[in-house]
């Protein structure tokens, strides 16, 4: 495990580095539209490419000996093994779809993981203007205020959050709008936001009670958001399992 | 059908009238996690009338002989019938459920018909700071910027936004979800929001490509928003239908 001088270096280089990558989002988020279909297609891969780059470099200058896993390297050089080494795990733009429509739920997000476990996480949503952070034992925080998860305790008055995922196979489909229709006679409403890493960080705040999505696209998607939820958990109930 | 320069007084005063009730959403909006659920119902029923009570004061003082609807007098008086006056159709606070639990889609919506048409249209989301403006024959607006809706000709590749809905009865429920199934085999991608004021708004700026809403509830859910949408259709299809 690193020691508490260690993660607040870590987290404030991933912080450095998701403005960074929130410069490039966010310039990328506005240009969208006005190109067309190929186009949008071409700029969500360049900016995806660009911001996983300027991450990475970020990060290995400052930490040389550390491992990295992306969403585009990984799409590239296929799987990388997750080892006990401090390893970075990281999506440069997730919520591809908004960013490709304009819908303003759009981020990037780096994880930390020590000995497989999450140990640093930052969300930055640049359209908003939205940083969520955490690191383990030190609290989360959204803009630099602390964060907590909701206190609901009854399913009555939740509000869910889930993603109807990408496979569009009948028996999936089916599967995925039986869930939603058995979980709305429980829950009080339902919101589809389209970003994983998001929508842990809207549970975190307490914007949103629940969150599920089944067949997520892989761990960048939550490296970085589970610490946030974690450390935003008041009666900390994940500690206990580590 | 009021003219040039009386319709840029009324979207004015619509506008004043927006960012005052702005402020108390605002307000109530960051309180509402620090109270517990009877706080909660009260908050949201005081922050709706006083909403109502600031716009509905604000616009009688510039425009005495207008006609008001609004969504908490019509809950208290029961409905009012809509003349061919100038009346002005108000959703205090549009995104109830997102107030209360935090979520960021809320808003105060402001609309004027003449003639029984939707003339005026102002929807303010004071939580992240957008406000969505039109006037028949002059153009829609974010933040004073033009907005257009999306140039999408393809199902395959649009975005939907919907909602669930508040009704709960099997069969209700059973088409929402059945709707669901079916518009994602054809769709690229699903959104639910919780505003209807908003949802509209993402349509006329090309956040999102399609909306649905059954059962929505009332008028002050859609007459800002249909103007809103209507001058941001470069086409201008719906002109044709007056």
């Amino acid at each position: 495990m690193a020691d508490s001088v260690s993660l607040d270096q870590f987290l404030a280089a991933a912080i450095d580095a998701a403005q960074k990558a929130g410069e490039v989002i966010r310039k990328g988020f506005y240009e969208t539209k006005h190109v067309e279909h190929k186009g949008q297609v071409d700029l969500v891969t360049e900016t995806d490419k660009r911001c996983e780059e300027l991450v990475f470099n970020h990060l290995k200058q400052l930490f040389p000996n550390h491992k990295f896993i992306g969403e585009e390297t990984t799409a590239a050089n296929g799987v990388t093994e997750l080892t006990d080494e401090p390893t970075w795990i990281v999506d440069p733009v997730d919520g591809t779809t908004n960013f490709v429509h304009g819908f303003p739920f759009v981020c990037v997000s780096i994880g930390l993981t020590i000995g497989k476990v999450p140990v640093v996480g930052v969300v930055f949503n640049p359209i908003m203007d939205e940083l969520f952070t955490g690191a383990q034992g030190k609290g989360a925080f959204l803009n630099g205020k602390p964060i907590q998860v909701s206190t609901q305790s009854e399913l009555v008055t939740a509000l869910l959050l889930a993603e109807a995922g990408v496979k569009r196979d009948k028996a999936t489909l089916d599967d995925a709008t039986n869930r939603i229709n058995s979980l709305l006679t429980k829950v009080r409403n339902i919101r589809i936001g389209g970003s994983c890493a998001l929508d842990l960080c809207s549970v975190a705040c307490g914007r949103a009670d629940i969150f599920y999505e089944l067949g997520f696209g892989g761990p960048w998607d939550v490296a970085a958001g589970v610490v946030i939820i974690r450390e935003a958990d008041p009666v900390k109930i994940w500690t206990s399992h580590h």
